[in-house]
């Protein structure tokens, strides 16, 4: 079984990598907090004190960090994958990051040779490095039922679907590198919208003085229905703003998107008032809720309150 | 059986009604273009020269016609419903309408007594008005798979669940008249804002070079599912504009929602914003497209060619 080095242990990453030392997988593990893979450790998973450690003579390397800057850092940074001695013969990132970053990754990965055979002629197509961004939150990653998008090598990809079933129900190939994160951020656009109008249609339907949890009920299963109003619309009537993901890790998401459409000269007014009204949502305190707490920017526009008043 | 009172044959009103005929009942029925109730008459309905005609004698009347306007002509018309000599006992509107006229309706139907029983102290109740629209567009009409939501007197709809069970699966009480129209609403102003999240990440995809129906594939069965990137997404990608819902209607539909939440102190700015950007699909000619036709304000917006340009 090949060896696995693994960078990111955060609720995510523990939890993916779980499933790989269950089905038999040997990990070597790296996190900036070293406590936080404490659980893996004990369950049987080697430590490195660095992600280049933990990518030394692992066929495989999986990265899922916090943000861009902690992809570059921990793959091209100092200490970070590409600088292993013997670099990993396949690199992937689970991190919603930018795809620019996943392109110049790849572009790096792929003229990184081994310091070791240098000069010996041997062949070397230096690491393929796959972008593949998940969706299927927390549960998804404990139950192996997230969805994988990918872009990167076809045949790299398709020589680490073994590892990925453990992993996820649906693995996509996008594209060339850059495909995978385009695909999240199309995925993020999706959602980010389709919030506003979960948060303004549960708002009308409470000031209509109707019973929210009945309008979703009429109305989920049909041509308004969506995976939102039918989960997070509940817990916005419930008043529960417990976090299936952070708002401040949506508000990077969304972030990527609209730098990526500046860059492609796209106006995308809907993501742009959804930014905005989650930047509100921050500002309240409340980075670390749900993304479902939108609703709370959405309600103060309407409250009656005035500033001095 | 009952006899029953039709008024509005167009496509959702004709399929409906013939279901009905298909169900056994007695239709008479009213339509302003005679021509358009044509195929009813060939199946047995009768024919009324007007509203008031069509509702003589009728147990139940049903109402299916386009803008409010329309709706309190056919019902508070000098020759509307509630002019029969001998009003029925329910009347059940199933346009898309206002909340507030289903409200003014419901108190004058309720005080209407029939004219030949005028001091003769007969008990009488008056008309019980139901507000009644419906979501599942041609497809559900004909195939009596509509989902209805509904708003009025909680027993007078049990009274007729037998009929409304031929035209859809699902029917929802709501609350007191004006509820149905209101849950409506809040249908309406989910779909209008999904609409703009759909045609966004469609947009992104095709400018960052994805595959587009490969992205839906990916992503329309996670938390970035809906009905409107499953069934419409596919629709943009193939430039199929023809309409399962008119913009037009679509329109009036996000007026009324804007002008019931100005009335509540209701600030809606998604629902706004998606309302202008189908304003700007209709002024580019493209107000009888189906509402996927959205993608064609956005792209506008990003398109080369400048003013003068």
């Amino acid at each position: 079984m090949e060896r696995i080095g693994w960078i990111g242990t955060g609720v995510m990453g523990a939890s993916m990598a779980g499933r790989l030392i269950d089905a038999g997988y040997a990990l070597t593990v790296f996190n900036r907090t070293r406590g936080r893979a404490q659980t893996l450790l004990g369950r049987g998973a080697a430590w490195a004190d660095s992600p280049a450690d933990a990518a030394e003579g692992a066929d495989v390397v999986a990265t899922i960090v916090g943000y861009p800057r902690d992809v570059e850092e921990v793959i091209l940074g100092q200490a970070g994958v590409l600088a292993a001695r013997k670099p990993p013969r396949i690199l992937i990132d689970f991190t919603t990051s930018s795809p620019e970053l996943a392109r110049r990754i790849a572009r790096e990965a792929a003229s990184r040779r081994e310091a070791a055979s240098g000069g010996r002629g041997e062949k070397n197509d230096g690491v393929a490095a796959l972008d593949a961004p998940v969706s299927g939150g927390d549960i998804g990653a404990r139950n192996g039922t997230l969805s994988i998008m990918v872009g990167g090598d076809a045949a790299a990809l398709d020589s680490i679907r073994p590892i990925l079933a453990h992993l996820g129900q649906k693995v996509t190939h996008l594209g060339p590198p850059g495909s995978g994160q385009h695909t999240k951020m199309v995925n993020q656009i999706l959602i980010a919208t389709m919030m506003i109008g979960v948060c303004e249609g549960l708002l009308y339907a409470h000031r209509a003085g109707l019973d929210p949890l009945r309008v979703i009920e009429a109305v989920g299963s049909g041509a308004a229905g969506s995976w939102s109003i039918n989960n997070l619309g509940p817990r916005i009537v419930k008043r529960d703003f417990a976090p299936g993901f952070y708002v401040e890790h949506f508000l990077k998401d969304m972030g990527i998107a609209l730098a990526e459409a500046r860059r492609m000269n796209l106006a995308l007014p809907g993501l742009a008032l959804a930014e905005q009204l989650y930047r509100a949502v921050e500002a309240h305190g409340h980075g670390r809720s749900g993304t479902q707490a939108l609703t709370l920017a959405l309600e103060r526009l309407s409250a009656a309150n005035e500033p001095g008043g």
